[in-house]
């Protein structure tokens, strides 16, 4: 599939991080786009993160340009703050456009100074290397610890004409569900205006990046942009507006999987789906407490049917329910009905969550009709092993 | 140490786990104990813990005796609530006690029916077994991925004679610091009013339970009782309620840091101090967030000063502080000031950071005065391996 017109792409390796791997990726807009982003809300952000924020204000939602850098989360440095306004003013005067309408995203290790030579050197050489089928190279060059670079695309075929999206995305570590986490980028030529494009964002981001979890830390740096910059002339009417906003979600979805698929030592990637809860938010609650337990993620991990620890999850989460009407199911198969154990083949289950895929459903047969998916991955020794030496 | 006067117990095998290691326990009072119990916050709550917040309410706070049961948690099972009043009336019934004055407390698996006759069937031998040198053998019939019993002796000398208090408790996984976390018993032979006695035990699990953490997950069968018979004859004068108090606090500290210390598949026990913050409940929130981050306790695990993720999880607590003015230490050495790095030898830390004891500590220098103390331990692949299989 395509990337959407009017956006070019380009990756270079800095020498930010030590593997020879591309460690810079820059997003251009060749007209600039409508904008709006949401980023951690940790206490402690990074400098790039507080730059971006600035710049969506001065530019009132307009950006031209993203520089995105692996290898160093420039956050809690002592030049954080100029080398992230520095990215931005010799990325802006290269490409002639406002240092406010460039942002700039930092992804990697916390706390060590970030060398803005390594970034402004390499500038020169990043743009050279624009090209609007580069969207793969960049998603690779903001990887960290992932195995697989994460993108997403999708059509809207809408009256006017075809509109594009696309995204690419990045994380599998320190991934919790508080917010947009970790970066993400994603982008369409259709003219979308800058309300609309905020609230696409925040009810994109709520069932997508705020539905998945991989070990519960949330990062300093975590940054999801949406881009709009009309280049297909196309322009949603406002009935089709729900059309352009589920394409967007899909691929913010899609992304937002692709994260929990790729989690830190991920052996399996697990869906949680709760249904019958007081509402949506409580069902959020009910399967976020499941995704973050050690415990249900550790019995997955081991393809053990350990419902309990499930239930016992879900009791946590500070939702009112009645555990004498809740059933679980793994895999399709109940093995809890009422809060008590329901019979099941024990080896026949056990294979079937030796898959990679591995489903948990929680239903509370109450008067409720709030429902929520989310989705998390297995914990493995392969985590430890990975954060045990991730900084040294 | 000698166990405080009135006290007698006792421990058996009944079968209920597989491993032939002790598995019944039982904890009886000459004289019927004042007592007072705090009990899991989790909305799935098992058949004893209900039943014992029955008892406690029946019998206004006596309490002659307590039967615990490891490798079964009673809990979201079809028979649970026969099973536990069973076992308090036929308790209660051989040693001449009102059954609601026995309580019942049990851990282990989730979901699986216990079978009562197990218990029936010990409890004359149990009883038979009774002997107040015993403590070390019931402490030990609790465990269960415990690698080590949990006992805590204390001796208050007071004007009117020596009282002694006494405890043990389990737990290494499940463990989360909200409430009286995993089973723990008290005992005392100083005569302690019952509103004291609550007082007591109330504000001692804020500083020792409720300040460990294991893995972040909440049991559904905690419960922490604590017992007073009066047995020494030895009354308190209300000057000396203070030292009575403190010798309380201090076994109850003293067990739940055992339990952060055999936190399952640790290798190290880690302590975290937080000072500067707004309030103590801020900095005991920030000391929280630290000992959950499943990033910050890989890195001790390998050892490694990776203080941008101790910032960082601070930064979650949901406690307000200006960053430029945390200090981190490892150790006792500096390695973060004013939310950046500082210098330090990296090969003398890494080396320091090799002991079984790590101290993490966090300075915020702000007006506040809040201070807090936690425990916890690291997170090793060995952690993984005894959860992926505990159930099958």
């Amino acid at each position: 599939m395509k990337a959407p017109l009017g956006f070019a792409f380009s990756a270079t390796y800095a020498g930010i991080r030590q593997a020879q791997k591309d460690d810079l990726a820059l997003i251009v807009s060749a007209l600039p786009a409508n904008a709006a982003g949401v980023f951690t809300q940790n206490r402690v952000q990074a400098a790039p993160v507080k730059l971006s924020r600035r710049h969506l204000k001065l530019s009132r939602g307009l950006v031209g340009a993203v520089v995105i850098n692996a290898g160093n989360a420039n956050c809690a440095t002592r030049t954080g703050d100029r080398v992230a306004a520095l990215t931005c003013q010799t990325a802006g005067k290269l490409l002639r456009l406002p240092p406010y309408q460039v942002l700039p995203a930092s992804t990697g290790v916390i706390g060590v100074e970030l060398d803005a030579a390594r970034i402004i050197d390499s500038l020169p050489r990043l743009i050279e290397g624009l090209n609007p089928s580069r969207l793969e190279d960049a998603a690779n060059a903001i990887l960290t610890t992932d195995l697989v670079p994460k993108t997403a695309h999708a059509e809207v075929h809408l009256r006017r004409g075809v509109a594009r999206v696309a995204g690419f995305t990045k994380g599998s570590g320190m991934i919790h569900p508080q917010m947009a986490t970790t970066l993400g980028f994603v982008m369409t030529d259709a003219h979308i205006p800058l309300p609309s494009l905020r609230t696409m964002l925040k009810r994109g981001v709520e069932r997508s990046y705020n539905r998945i979890s991989v070990d519960g830390d949330t990062s300093t740096n975590d940054t999801l942009l949406l881009l709009a910059n009309g280049a297909s002339g196309v322009r949603p009417d406002p009935k089709e507006m729900p059309k352009m906003e589920a394409a967007i979600a899909q691929v913010m979805e899609t992304l937002a999987q692709a994260i929990a698929r790729d989690g830190e030592g991920a052996s399996k990637f697990i869906t949680i789906l709760v249904a019958g809860a007081p509402s949506d938010a409580a069902a959020a609650s009910l399967a976020r407490a499941i995704a973050n337990s050690p415990l249900v993620k550790t019995a997955v991990a081991g393809a053990d049917a350990n419902w309990g620890r499930i239930l016992s999850a879900a009791g946590n989460a500070g939702v009112a329910f009645d555990p004498s009407k809740a059933d679980v199911f793994m895999q399709g198969v109940a093995v809890c009905r009422g809060g008590l154990a329901a019979p099941f083949d024990e080896p026949a289950l056990k294979a079937a969550l030796g898959s990679r895929e591995c489903e948990i459903r929680l239903a509370l047969r109450g008067k409720g009709k709030g429902a929520a998916r989310f989705w998390t991955c297995d914990l493995t020794e392969e985590y430890i092993r990975i954060n045990a030496s991730y900084r040294t």
